[in-house]
């Protein structure tokens, strides 16, 4: 069972500055995302892409922004439970909950921040008969472990930046990669495109277009694919694999925190006022994309906003009795979990003769 | 009579990042600060002392903070204000207010967007007798264009960093700098210390210490001034001089707002709401520091949210028939008024041959 004191469910980056807020009030905080890498939409969705709105910021690189956060939350020294969906929860007598993943992974805590964002990342699904059966048994919607794929052969079936980042990324680790798309034309950066190019032309890339995997076979295990390519005539090519990756992106689903007993409007928890965004239910709160108020904006700095106030409520909830003075982090600096300080240089105070 | 659509009242972090928001709906805006320069207590109070909780800086010095937002509002062409204080506000029959400054600069505008922080800065003045009557006849508070002192005599007192730096800076420039502080002790950045300690060895500053300005002379303009230097013995040092600039410091005072009719509590302005932050005069919002609702935090991050906020209601009060679908910044760029535009680089759709 792991323990914290604030259990923050999405690690996109509303959960993600949570954790520094939690921090400068010596709390505790343990993430848990669907995703096998913290960052949120940004990572998922855009992660190559420039973000113009964030205060003090000109321009900065999705990506960028969550590798800024991650460095600034490091000192707090968060944990996180990766590549599981947050699945039930339960209160305790003591007002406590407890989390549950669809993997099982049990968290208990005093307080439960949902910064789910617009829901868990789940992949979208090509629609093969038996596709299921094969899942986590060769058959894999995300890439989370490369090393595991060294010297395997791979499909990898789409069209767009994952396909193409996944199959140069993977050209250099597997013993074979085969990159089926249901068209010639494939969408993604112009420098992804471009590199698979060089990779096919280098044989290290096997393409297959216009075509698309229509069957799978295996007895427990994955062994083959069906792949039928519709050129003039319409040929099926049966290819032996370790693995077949269907790359057709991930789509973010409410899904099983729409059950938790919390107020739902337009897809979104509902927090009964925006002074601290804690929900019907005491002990949780809603932050982020994830909620919704009166004249809600989903924005990026709104959320670290929300996440703030929310720290401050949170500390309430666990210290009843404690009075907590804010001190400003230029003046009281800032000190990590793991003993690091951060300080403003003070003003010397020295004669001049 | 300067006119625009929003009027900010405070050149702060939250009135620049005003500036921006305004501008994704095409709104333009003009600030009017009683500080010479933009960036409120950035600026004046710590500009060179790192700020740690700004969401995707793991460090930022408060003054690089402030490029970064005038670099981020260049494009929306803000209008400028710099050292005059709003004064008086008057409300048209339209709904449009016209804010006047101490120096009778007109400002005519349908929204009013109160960023004032702890207030408006004032200088905290010596206790030396007639010295209202030269104010801006040789006695000075804030330097706003150093080049009026080329080739001038100027004596400057006080310990801290303004009184240093500027010592500094117009040792350069001036025929004569007299820097005079009660103490043998500065107190300041490391750097600036030193540096006056050489430029004193060079004799580029003469420093009369432990002493004090206690009289200043002149007909219309200001002439000389009486330093009375306490040492063993005590020594009276008349010294001519065209400027006095005594810098100890300015602080922030409300001021003339408080009587403006809005609602005033704990020194800050309350806000009916926490999704518009409107005041109690509809038309009228405060933001940042300046406002006071329950559970505030006067945090920058907060004022960056607050504004955003803002801005969506104030679109709706100048275009009451409009329907403003937000965009991402990502997705639709951004526009200046001076007809720059900055956009995410489309993926390219190309096919692999
Ligand atoms: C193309 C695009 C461009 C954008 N451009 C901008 C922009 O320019 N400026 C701006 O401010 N915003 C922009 N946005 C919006 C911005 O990305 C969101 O506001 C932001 O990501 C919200 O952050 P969040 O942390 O609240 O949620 P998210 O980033 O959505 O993160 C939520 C995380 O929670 C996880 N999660 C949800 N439920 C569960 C569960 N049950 N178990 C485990 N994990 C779960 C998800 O997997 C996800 O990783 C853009 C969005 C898109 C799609
Ligand atoms: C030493 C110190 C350290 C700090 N450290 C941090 C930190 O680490 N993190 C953090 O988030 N915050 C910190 N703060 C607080 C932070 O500086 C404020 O939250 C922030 O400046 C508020 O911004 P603002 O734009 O609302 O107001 P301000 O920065 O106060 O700007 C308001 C401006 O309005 C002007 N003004 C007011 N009234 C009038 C008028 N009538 N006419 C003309 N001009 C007027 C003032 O001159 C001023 O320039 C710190 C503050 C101090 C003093």
């Amino acid at each position: 069972m792991i323990k914290t004191d604030i259990l923050i469910i999405g690690a996109g980056p509303t959960g993600l500055f949570t954790v520094f807020e939690a921090g400068l009030l010596k709390l505790k905080c343990h993430l848990i995302d669907a995703l096998p890498q913290p960052g949120g939409q940004l990572a998922e969705l855009y992660p190559k892409k420039p973000i113009y709105d964030i205060p003090g910021f000109p321009e900065v690189l999705a990506g960028d922004l969550v590798d800024n956060l991650m460095e600034q939350i490091e000192a707090f020294q968060p944990g996180f439970t990766l590549g599981e969906r947050a699945e039930t929860i339960e209160k305790l007598d003591d007002g406590s909950f407890i989390v549950t993943t669809n993997k099982g992974t049990q968290h208990h805590a005093p307080i439960v921040a949902i910064a789910g964002g617009l829901g868990s990342f789940e992949p979208r699904k090509p629609p093969i008969p038996n596709l299921v059966k094969y899942e986590d048994k060769g058959v894999i919607y995300m890439v989370k472990e490369p090393e595991k794929y060294r010297g395997k052969k791979i499909v990898i079936a789409g069209g767009g930046d994952s396909a193409l980042d996944w199959s140069i990324f993977l050209a250099d680790i597997a013993e074979e990669v085969t990159l089926v798309h249901r068209r010639n034309e494939f969408r993604g950066a112009l420098d992804s495109v471009e590199k698979v190019q060089t990779l096919k032309n280098q044989g290290k890339i096997k393409l297959i277009t216009p075509a698309e995997v229509v069957e799978v076979y295996g007895e427990e295990e994955l062994t083959s694919v069906l792949i039928r390519k519709k050129a003039e005539v319409t040929e099926d090519i049966h290819l032996e694999t370790d693995y077949f990756i269907p790359l057709f992106g991930l789509s973010p689903k409410l899904g099983p925190i729409a059950d938790w007993g919390l107020e739902i409007e337009k897809n979104a928890i509902k927090v009964d006022n925006t002074l601290d965004y804690q929900t019907n239910i005491p002990g949780i709160y809603a932050i982020g994309d994830v909620n919704t108020y009166p004249g809600k904006l989903k924005l990026i700095l709104c959320g670290f906003h929300e996440a703030t106030l929310m720290c401050q409520s949170a500390y309430q909830r666990i210290f009843p009795d404690k009075k907590y003075v804010m001190k400003y982090t230029t003046v009281g600096g800032v000190t990590g979990f793991d003993g690091t300080k951060k300080e403003a240089p003070k003003a010397v105070i020295q004669a001049i003769d």
